[in-house]
């Protein structure tokens, strides 16, 4: 077997089996294979596709390619969530102490952002102390001790997607459904997880556009799940606008307090509940419950202050602050630099994600490069979302800096530019967007 | 501009502009393109294609990246000939001085062959003597001296197209017209031909399996000259089974031998006389003439023996040796393994041109890899091509090796097996194959 004939008979349209699938993921890992030739097989898979077993062995292959994260000694059934990214999408640090406070356990593990969507990791890291270093071997200690831990994806777990993924980042290679569905698939399986539930964003802000790649997406990662024992649910999810009303790491981490507290808006909510519900549903306990009763009972966790409970212990458990009244400190506090009006009166026919993720990243909450610092403070508050009633005069948005900002005046004013155009008002009433797309279970 | 936004553009289908194609050919000569992307880059060509525009602009572009040979001081319209490769191919050492008995100066710059292919350069180092090694500031004298040359390819010549080349045959982007067809037109064109024949080769012993994608192919090369200013006519072959009766370096030697003295096999001469009148026409010599007017000329110079006396002076011109018969001085002998007889009554219904090449370079007459030495004596002799009647007893092929033979007994064995399977016979009449299967001028 040579890596020549692989690439020729995907290019030709062929389906390859597990020897040679095996082949190509050991190849990858042991760097035998040149990038070159890896890159031109990555080529060919975005143009002929890779059929249901195909995608499933190869994300089996890369699961194994490291580390696995043996999670059978913590008892129960460890449900792990994933989201394809999104802007403002603070689901998990809401979504973990709810589970948690079920008494299952919820190991996640996360990764950075770049570009205009946020990484979970950065959000928690806004929290002073808060560390995401977590050996696999402590794994059982800190659930032993709260239920929950965050980690960092660590290098040694699935080896062959990180190297896969940084090529296919610099060859245009991104975009390809079985490619997409088995790095985050062989991820979780290497992570441990017993069952998965996959928060598919789409939408502008998403790196999915329409709800038929989404949803082929899903169908993807369900079938992967089948196919590897990991029973998988999908929920698609709409990022046409950011999620609630914060974008940014500090203030992304206000409004999770919020909702902690059971306040705050609907649509975080929302989303945050339906993932809970499926996690559950995952679980013995869940099992034989309706969603909506499900839904339900993680609501009352929200309001009767058990989530936000579970989410200090969360803190203390990996180091970081808290105050007195059980809130985190933060290493930075947002600065806000300048507050935008409406023009007119109206109702809020677009708040672009794209456009805000973009901003906010312009500002210096994101990364446009891997090696840029995050500037925790900044970031977008936005008053007004899709179908909202506005009167000429009322707050539209605020820019956020850090108390140091790490961008100039050109790069705040870009990203005023790209806000003024992720608005706009009409004169006739517009339908709200729907938070839940839909819910694919297996 | 960066590699992956071209990368992006072309696996969206979009059209790169002449800027882009620069870009591209100047970072691929320099180095500053990783490997990587360029085989990604290269592989989506061969998904999305190009137009003929992009092709001419990538032609130019490769063209320009090296050494371009300048002729000018040569007079007279300077007519390249180049072949896509085939079986018992050896046009070129008959038409050269065929068309040079005109009068008409002939620079012909010739490759190695690799696989089942046989190279010219090869064939001509056949004779004892005989150096392709020829510096591009002497091809005025040589030219001045007997009216031809025939070099080898050197490593200044669009060496973008050289890089392309080898990357793509570890890439499996080589089945792509528009980089087929860049690549054989930048080498012609940085070579200093002012207008160009092309013998594309059509079956299985040829790179073009079918005659639809040798047309394709035939229409972009005719295309690109047009674009460039260089005008193109294309002869399309059939390559079903080998050209003539002998395949391997002497062996075929031999055959040119016989045919300049007006002797030898039809099928080799109609292919010769065709190609020779193309050139002839693109010449102000022909431009008014017939095409069956110039082919009987040309058939006047093989039978008057003008022909013959050429290729003695360019043989001498480049070293090699003659014999005082005027007929060339081999480095080895032909040495007969074994010949095989017909197994029954009928008519020849399949001499493969594929499985006699493989067999060919099995006893050694071609390379396996680009560093294997060739045996100059090992190759096939065919006594029986298809349509030919046959009877039981009578001879099929004989298998031949140098005086010291480089391969042993079990790659002569599976040399055998492979031309037992290219032989086929039927006991109902085969029609013979067309030689020309097509024409297309400018």
């Amino acid at each position: 077997m040579n890596m020549l004939e692989l690439i020729e008979k995907k290019r030709d349209g062929g389906v390859l089996n597990k020897d040679e699938i095996d082949f190509f993921v050991h190849g990858v890992t042991d760097r035998s294979i040149p990038d070159y030739q890896i890159s031109a097989f990555l080529m060919a898979v975005l143009w002929k596709g890779m059929d249901d077993e195909e995608t499933a062995e190869l994300t089996m292959a890369m699961s194994r390619s490291g580390k696995i994260c043996d999670l059978s000694n913590i008892p129960g059934t460890k449900v792990d969530k994933h989201s394809t990214g999104g802007v403002g999408d603070k689901v998990t640090p809401i979504l973990l102490p709810v589970v948690a406070s079920f008494g299952i356990p919820c190991v996640k593990l996360s990764g950075r952002g770049l570009g205009f969507t946020g990484g979970t990791i950065d959000k928690f890291e806004s929290i002073k102390g808060f560390s995401t270093s977590v050996d696999p071997s402590s794994f059982k200690d800190r659930i032993e001790e709260c239920g929950m831990l965050l980690g960092g994806q660590t290098a040694d777990l699935a080896p062959c997607d990180k190297y896969l993924y940084a090529l296919r980042d610099v060859t245009g290679t991104v975009p390809s459904i079985p490619l997409i569905a088995s790095s985050i698939m062989s991820k979780k399986i290497a992570g441990g997880a017993d069952a998965i539930v996959l928060d598919i964003t789409c939408g502008s802000g998403a790196f999915m556009k329409d709800e038929a790649s989404a949803g082929e997406l899903a169908r993807r990662m369900i079938s992967i799940g089948k196919l590897a024992g990991r029973p998988v649910s999908c929920v698609m999810t709409s990022m046409q606008q950011p999620l609630g009303e914060m974008v940014g790491n500090v203030l992304e981490m206000q409004e999770v307090l919020q909702i902690l507290r059971g306040e705050g808006r609907e649509d975080v909510k929302k989303v945050v509940l339906t993932m809970a519900a499926e996690m559950l549903h995952l679980t013995p306990y869940g099992r034989g419950l309706e969603r909506e009763e499900l839904m339900e009972r993680c609501r009352e966790k929200l309001n009767n202050g058990e989530a936000w409970d579970k989410f200090g212990e969360l803190v203390l458990s990996q180091g970081g602050m808290l105050q007195s009244d059980g809130s985190p400190v933060f290493v930075d506090q947002p600065f806000d630099v300048m507050t935008v009006y409406a023009e007119k009166d109206g109702y809020i026919a677009s708040c672009d994600a794209l456009s805000v993720g973009e901003a906010s990243c312009l500002l210096g909450a994101g990364r446009m490069e891997k090696e840029d610092k995050i500037d925790m403070g900044a970031g977008i508050r936005l008053y007004k979302k899709i179908g909202e009633k506005v009167k000429r005069g009322e707050e539209l948005f605020t820019l956020y800096t850090g108390s140091d900002p790490q961008v100039g005046d050109d790069r705040i004013d870009e990203a005023l530019f790209k806000m003024q155009d992720a608005y706009e008002i009409a004169s006739d009433p517009v339908e709200p967007p729907k938070e839940i797309l839909s819910i694919i279970s297996p």
